[in-house]
């Protein structure tokens, strides 16, 4: 999506490590806009595989995952928490994965109230990198006996692998923006 | 909001001291378009405000301030942030606040790249309890010289006196649906 592509090279800011910032407009300052439009992308690729829940993980997911769902007549969005709150009550789906972000590794905590066997589950996250983020989503999936049908980002990070690690799921992954490079300071995205 | 209304008295689970889980469209599941008409709602209150940004803190006030903004033709929304991310950059705006559901106290952290002298800022939560998130949230736009225009809740509930704490701020206080008694396991709506 062109809009995104420009955005990303123009707010983008890389802080060494791998680690890209779009504070800006996706990851503390968002641009519920543009999220609208990257939201549609996603959803015109997958509304053919009718997945019945949404899923992402607190934080960053969630607008696009919402984004998504309000492109898709209204699919539930449901989020994994990575910090247990009050309400959510035990027995809990938990899965770790490991935080670029956070230097650490999170809790994905998901009630079986809301993923159950027999839903299509399309997982929408923000970034796609190394894909362990969705990789422990997509083993809460299974789980739970519910169907992955799809994995969509905002952001891939071509050059972290986390496609290749996501294959053996056997679903189209899709990302809305892909970049190839982030070495010398500079932000290459993909033509793809 | 009526669909609101309805919805909080079929699903809404009193889970005593108080808490009231809502997780079924709000805190874990999301009705993305009941969020969008709870967002049409809040941005018909406060557009005459002319807010230059939203505020809310994560997570679950991330939805409810992004159907605001999409409803105001795209005012940015800023979400304070509870753990550091590395893209987080210091120096930040910090404050802390009691956390409801997690039984301690919780950073809000606001980076100053995006919470500017100058600004105009909207308030926008999913709940409206004790008042002391908003609080926080409002001493945030104190500390960076920006104007406070507004507060709006998703849900409030009136017996904790919320608006009253906030009363100081003096500015205008919507919420969507309030409750005006949780006793006897029983979700008692205010007529207002």
């Amino acid at each position: 999506m062109e809009e995104l592509r420009a955005r990303i090279i123009a707010e983008g800011q890389i802080l060494g490590k791998g680690i890209l910032k779009i504070d800006s407009f996706l990851n503390h300052q968002v641009d519920a806009r543009l999220m609208e439009l990257v939201g549609n992308e996603i959803a015109e690729r997958f509304r053919g595989s009718n997945p019945t829940r949404i899923l992402t993980a607190e934080v960053s997911g969630i607008v696009p995952a919402i984004m998504v769902a309000l492109a898709m007549e209204n699919v539930p969005v449901v989020y994994a928490r990575k910090h247990k709150p009050i309400t959510m009550q035990e027995p809990v789906y938990i899965e770790v994965a490991p935080s670029h972000t956070k230097g650490s590794e999170v809790n994905l905590m998901v009630s079986p109230e809301f993923l159950k066997a027999g839903d299509r589950i399309l997982i929408v996250d923000d970034f796609l990198a190394s894909g362990r983020t969705i990789e422990a989503l997509a083993r809460i999936v299974q789980h739970a006996g519910a169907t992955l049908v799809g994995i969509a980002a905002v952001v891939e990070k071509i050059f972290e692998g986390g496609r290749d690690e996501l294959a053996q799921w056997n679903v189209p992954i899709f990302s809305v923006a892909a970049i190839s490079d982030m070495r010398d300071g500079k932000i290459v995205l993909s033509e793809n």
